[in-house]
């Protein structure tokens, strides 16, 4: 019998960050008559600043998860980054964690990854784990430099990546991280990913594949379905997600970051949690992924992931320009204004944050039936949102029509 | 210079009143970067549940009505029941009150309502102001028995509405009541909506005027479009609800209830805030009419109305069966289960609400093709979620396939 909410007879789903994975789960959440409970480390976190039920503290600190997890139906995750000891022993004390520790390493620890897809034969970039010098000399003698190496835990959006040209840029970085990840640099066609939920029962569900364009390593646009890409590698693509969500026991979402080559697809990562490239599902399918996430955690049945229009295309507003001191121009609600004005059609989402120049400020989402122009309108606004200006190439785009 | 949350550089919209529309406000309020500010009679009211900026209070005591506009961009409601004088008080106050108070009142008074449209010339049943049996019957031999008495102010979901036969029952009800409103009782073909946004600076949005069928005088379904109403009612519907809303001065949402007859559209009521009626448009329409409320009370450019498939069908769930103090079925928390599970398609809104029998508890909303199926799967999900049982009849429409 799970755990309800005496106020709500519903249950209550407790996250572990902040930021806007959190903050957008808390927005899903209310449709289903709860109120997600955040664990946030300052009350000016993006979720902290619209959640009801915020518990201050640290994801590094047994008691704080100790105190989010009393009385909540469930425990799960806004990033990969709460230690692994912590959740087993949440788990020993009776709280349901999902994805549980044993799911979520992977997603945490790429070694651990990279062997585990090893050892089901799972397709991915050659790669080696390497203490010395001499180790990814070795593996460049099979592969070629360059070699990218990355630590094995810790990085996101780039960071923790380094690709190395030649043996004498690897010492510095074993000396300043340890044992890292070798791998082949993919000569890749481009970046996919393949959504999955899936439940403790079992079930799963799948979105359409989605292409991702990254910046700086940085996410900046998703493409809702990836444009072109055949129906024998999409449905590749799925069955592999699905076989590695049953394989690892996931529960809730994976996104399953892929490499397309000439030869088929290559998983680059894993994450256990809405993803990024998932944003363009709040619209763009008839279950977002926030909702799904949700639904997973708590052992619900999911939702139908029929997309509700033929092309969703996600830009993420980085922070830009106007995020900058020394910005001069209109501010943030002034933007919103024109942005409104100007896409009466494009749905925002602003997650409330500091303005700092990198940081991902918020998301915008277009739908249509033409990709480029969809495509055109999302990346315009974004663009306008982040730094003050329309790109004149829109114009043009905006010249050929909107649908 | 609009005040502005310094956390987020953003508006802080208070909206009185702490029922569900406050609370789906809240929910569109968090893509907008926003946290909405409600002013909740208790903690356990549906959008205290799940807003971070909750005052308590009584929505007639001034003191927590200027506790809760202090730094506030814009104050709006989720009801009509706030004290026109605590308003015109706020506004002296130099707080912006969206709709003002002087719009406002054509929702509060249903008298006032009459007398304005009666001097701008639109289209209303037959109605006088009557303080005396001598009033009534001599309206009566106007427009015949049955007449319908309602109550000026405090109305709402049927109640303060009656319908008499004769003179007799007139006495005891200006008794209790005090000077009502009478109104010929209209033939109807049906009950219309229309629905529009109007911002400060006078931009107007419309939505596709619906259908509304209530039972017992609460709203039950609303179907989007109203199925076979003509283009040129439609339009007719739609000027007349823009006009009112430019006539009154309204700022947010107008809901204009209709009375469709042989001849055409009559003015039932209004209602200045989001609406029953509009329920459908969260999922429907490119923009809700939560977002469109904050994006109105706010001046911001408004968002796209177009409908996001052929057809949708909202079924509000009242409290049923199983909000009975005897029901031995299944609870809440597994009756959505079962909803998820044979209705994957279908989006549910849970308020929170403690169950009681009639009160309104959630609706779910089915998008379509065929009106006939949509309509079938949105009432068969919101009847299972109240009374723990699939009408039979749903087999059927089951049978004859989803789109």
């Amino acid at each position: 019998m799970a755990t309800l909410d005496p106020r709500t007879d519903l249950p209550v789903v407790a996250m572990i960050g902040g930021g806007q994975l959190a903050r957008m789960t808390a927005q899903a959440a209310v449709a289903l008559g709860q109120s997600l409970r955040v664990l946030a480390a300052d009350p000016a976190d993006s979720a902290a600043l619209v959640a009801a039920d915020v518990v201050l503290g640290d994801h590094r600190d047994l008691a704080a998860l100790r105190q989010v997890a009393a009385g909540a139906t469930v425990v799960t995750f806004d990033h990969e980054h709460v230690p692994t000891e912590h959740l087993r022993t949440l788990e020993h004390e009776g709280h349901r964690v999902a994805p549980g520790p044993a799911a979520l390493v992977h997603a945490q620890d790429k070694l651990v990854l990279r062997r585990a897809l090893a050892e089901a034969g799972e397709p991915q970039p050659a790669w080696c784990e390497a203490s010395t010098v001499h180790a990814v000399t070795e593996f460049a003698d099979e592969v070629g430099w360059p070699v990218v190496l990355k630590t094995p835990r810790g990085g996101y959006d780039g960071k923790g990546v380094f690709v190395v040209d030649g043996p004498d840029a690897v010492a510095p970085l074993l000396e300043a991280h340890g044992t890292l990840l070798a791998e082949e640099r993919v000569a890749m066609v481009r970046e996919l990913s393949a959504q999955v939920a899936r439940s403790p029962f079992g079930q799963v569900a799948a979105w359409p594949v989605v292409e991702t364009v990254q910046r700086n390593g940085i996410c900046a646009e998703v493409m809702a379905p990836a444009p072109g890409l055949s129906a024998e590698l999409a449905t590749e693509a799925q069955e592999l997600a699905i076989r590695i969500a049953d394989r690892l026991g996931v529960v809730g979402m994976l996104a399953v970051e892929l490499f397309e080559t000439a030869e088929g697809v290559l998983v680059n990562e894993l994450a256990m949690r809405p993803h990024n490239s998932g944003h363009w599902s709040i619209e763009g399918s008839r279950t977002g992924q926030f909702e799904q996430h949700l639904r997973a955690v708590l052992d619900y049945p999911l939702g139908d992931t029929a997309m509700t229009a033929p092309v969703a295309v996600m830009a993420n507003v980085l922070g830009g320009a106007a995020a900058a001191d020394d910005w001069a121009g209109p501010g943030l609600d002034e933007r919103i204004h024109h942005f409104m004005a100007h896409w009466p059609d494009v749905k925002l989402h602003w997650y409330g944050k500091g303005q700092r120049p990198g940081r991902k400020l918020g998301h915008v989402t277009a739908l249509g039936e033409d990709l480029t122009e969809v495509r055109a309108r999302a990346v315009a606004a974004a663009q306008y949102l982040a730094d003050g200006v329309v790109d004149p190439a829109f114009a043009f785009a905006e010249e050929a029509g909107h649908e």
